[in-house]
């Protein structure tokens, strides 16, 4: 059974990719994930209308990768800022997939890569592998396949 | 010195959402890599307007991710259909890490992830690992910093 007689939204990648396939979402996702909780440091950085960015924040809200938290600074009103939740930190994944990428394939012309991904403790560069449970290191372009499960659906 | 010091462009996660940092773009990917090849074929199965397939399409090859290769069915004329580049299929590892998040974000309710990922020659279940180059296994949310390089840019 090929990949075109599954029905292409019971799909991981394609429920992923409804919820943060989407430039602006991914950048909020990033710079959350670097430290820049609140909103005007977030719309200042990206350089993104407000609106647009209300909407993405709301989104990812409503979806549980981030959390509204209120700050106060002295003798300002409380406001709010966003916080990854866990589901929300477990994006980095993606997040380190598409900087790997864009390393090796769109930084060459640009003087390279301009940020190297280190193990904190032990300063090692990083770097993600597929493997599997027995351990060995795969090649996603060539060792891999996908098996469907009961969850699969075939397409209407 | 904070990330939000650092332009938000010069960065490899926003050049690669640039590209590919899109719904449709990233579905249009997945099903290359799976087998898709023909542009009926993935306007079928992806329900999308044809002409917004043929721009999705016209992007990836103007970026190097696919190529177009003629094909010629007996009896019909001359069409094409669309191959991934080796850079394209580098792109799996994108794909594989918002598959691992939906899996376990996004199908609890839907009955468990619909496809499983498999190492083809022993048949053992495959995942991402973010890894030191000194061979310690990382935590991606835990574990890891982003330090400058000399190509990276303080935002204006």
């Amino acid at each position: 059974m090929g990949w075109a007689q599954y029905d292409s939204q019971v799909c991981s990648i394609a429920r992923a990719s409804e919820l943060i396939g989407d430039r602006w979402t991914l950048l909020v996702l990033r710079d959350l994930s670097n430290g820049v909780y609140r909103f005007d440091d977030l719309q200042r950085h990206l350089g993104i209308a407000r609106d647009v960015l209300a909407r993405r924040l709301g989104r990812l809200v409503a979806a549980g990768i981030a959390t509204r938290v209120e700050y106060q600074d002295p003798g300002r009103r409380t406001r709010q800022e966003y916080r990854l939740t866990d589901a929300g930190r477990e994006l980095r994944t993606v997040m380190v997939a598409l900087m790997e990428w864009g390393d090796r394939h769109l930084s060459g012309s640009q003087g390279g890569a301009p940020m190297a991904l280190r193990h904190d403790a032990c300063n090692a560069g990083a770097h993600l592998e597929l493997v599997c449970d027995s351990g060995h290191l795969l090649d996603p372009a060539k060792d891999v396949r996908l098996d469907p499960t009961p969850a699969a659906r075939l397409a209407g």
